[in-house]
């Protein structure tokens, strides 16, 4: 038997062994349709059908209520923070934005390219903690008049994640808007916190090419016409999700993700298997007597992606070198972070967290 | 054996067959290195050889200069015009706009929505042919002041293709900015005439998702630092197109699909045969003895998009019933325009066409 490959890369990620084999046995044939995914007209049935149920089944795992619209869209995260303000702060003089880590200092920074509203910094989480810690929401200064309150809640590049939904005025704060892309799916949260969530799908799902879009109804008032429609949360509403042509074949691997975990027991059922993921490695890091280091607040730690670094760089480098020969791929972290970094998202399984921590063990023996 | 099928979707729509082979062998192992496509990172070397090696076949297969850069990104057509007004307009008061069809119209209407200049009406073949002919190009009001101007060659609603290149005023022409979504790739075209094209992948290429831009470099001057990188082509440009995340599976099946283009011979090569798929149809429509009937003047019909009617309403929906019971699938026309619609881009196979010119005669035969 061949070597088994752990992929740990942060995105486009791993995909589920049983996903990737049902793409490839129905790469020809859709369901006795004769027709490939990949070849059928977004307006098909048997395409609507595909995306319909993808929708239904992100519902119910989500336990996402009635009254929040769900797009399956293109473009990235990096579109919909620009799509967040172009269409939910039309008319209001403030966005509040929290930076935490890379992903939230680039939006922080794009926002306010065509927003007459000011992107005021709420809380910085770089000045305060050189994002090794995350800033405590009951110190954001937000407004309740902002449009909204605009967050990345798992940042992967300094391998942070808040736990907790902020709630710092409870009713009184505006609606948040925030990115999940390398944590959605991985545990329950309740959407009904929020007023628009967003996600690339390559993370946490899988596929790149697809962007899930999860918005509270109410807060489509504010889309106004003047936004091109293609960029307009309202009119891709009003067109059921088919004002253009969407990214077909990554949302059809996304619904199978989707049923996936539904196999799997659902949501509350993989964090289990997340968070024994993620603990067993990081006291890997923690008891390795000073050898492996990851500064991250243990309150702030992530779940997802889980940074470290050996003693030099010189290690790090030969680390990412051996480990790729024993089948433990792309552990290499962000190139500004150096070091490590295990992106172990939900279709990462057990034993490749455990394939990593006895590489450690015997790298540390050779080297330590 | 089977019947085979043959796919006239107008998108997404057909794949060749050694495209889809291959992408199923792939599926687990892309060429040794044990990962599918879709879970590499986008900023593996693995995939950047794929993204450079696709961009490299394209410029081949179009002879793109080296004064144009390409760019694969996301949001497909409806994305493009909407980014050339952000983008290009800049400064200028004025874009021409033609309206041949169902996609330029959607384009002239949505183009002003972010822009400062007036999206000036050109031509309108609406008004002009009721969409049965096209405005001749010396006919557009066009001004040499104009920040550009915008068509799109052909139209797959209306059946309707530009044959040659528009050039009213030779050199002075403001840059021509041409959507090609459902003709790039089927017959040689000189890049030089443009200053901008795009193209949703999901017509002539294949898989949706991937949104192909061929930009003059001078053009990018235009592009102000305002606007949000995402939607900035400068911004994609200096990154090498890795701004964000792209859609890699699609962009990976592109790249297939131009490798099988240079296995058929290239672009000449598939002309000719285009050339003789739409021939042979058209003349089963006007050999017909008014059977079927296609209102578009000779000059103007498309060799990618062909309708027809049959006499009435009621055969027209018995045609797209009994079609599909003989394998020939998805020949109803566009919501709006009834009849039938063949899409015969590059990968319908020369008997995919005369399977159904064979079906249209025996239907004539039982019901004319």
């Amino acid at each position: 038997m061949s070597m088994p490959i752990y992929n740990f890369s942060a995105g486009p990620a791993v995909l589920p062994d049983s996903v990737l084999r049902q793409a490839q046995s129905e790469m020809f044939d859709y369901n006795g349709t004769g027709f490939s995914v990949m070849t059928m007209s977004h307006r098909s049935d048997v395409f609507m059908s595909i995306m319909y149920h993808a929708e239904q089944d992100l519902r119910q795992l989500m336990n996402i209520p009635n009254n929040y619209k769900v797009l399956f869209m293109q473009g990235g995260a990096s579109s919909q923070f620009n799509m967040a303000v172009m269409n939910l702060a039309n008319g209001f003089k403030r966005v509040d934005s929290v930076v935490t880590g890379n992903w939230s200092r680039i939006a922080h920074n794009q926002m306010g390219k065509l927003s007459d509203a000011k992107i005021h910094l709420a809380a910085h989480g770089g000045e305060l903690y050189d994002y090794t810690d995350l800033p405590d929401p009951e110190s954001w200064d937000i407004s309740p008049d902002s449009a909204f309150v605009h967050y990345v809640i798992n940042e992967t590049v300094h391998g942070l994640q808040y736990r907790d939904v902020p709630k710092p005025f409870a009713n009184q704060m505006p609606p948040l808007v925030c990115d999940m892309s390398s944590e959605i799916l991985s545990r329950p949260i309740n959407v009904s916190d929020f007023g628009l969530i967003y996600a690339g799908a390559q993370k946490n799902i899988g596929p790149s090419g697809a962007t899930i879009v999860i918005i509270r109804e109410d807060l489509l008032e504010r889309c106004s016409d003047r936004i091109p429609d293609v960029w307009n949360y309202k009119s891709h509403v009003e067109r059921q999700g088919m004002y253009n042509t969407p990214a077909t074949y990554p949302i059809y691997i996304s619904g199978l993700v989707f049923r996936w975990l539904q196999s799997q027991g659902g949501v509350s059922a993989v964090q289990t298997i997340n968070a024994l993921k993620a603990r067993k490695l990081y006291e890997a890091i923690d008891g390795s007597g000073g050898f492996y280091t990851n500064k991250v607040a243990a309150r702030a730690r992530s779940q997802m992606n889980v940074i470290f670094h050996a003693p030099t760089p010189e290690l790090d480098k030969l680390f990412a070198q051996e480990s790729t020969t024993r089948g433990l791929r792309l552990l290499k972290g962000y190139k500004t972070m150096g070091g490590m970094r295990a992106s172990i998202y939900n279709a990462m399984p057990l034993q490749g967290v455990e394939a990593l921590i006895e590489f450690m063990g015997e790298f540390q023996k050779r080297y330590g």
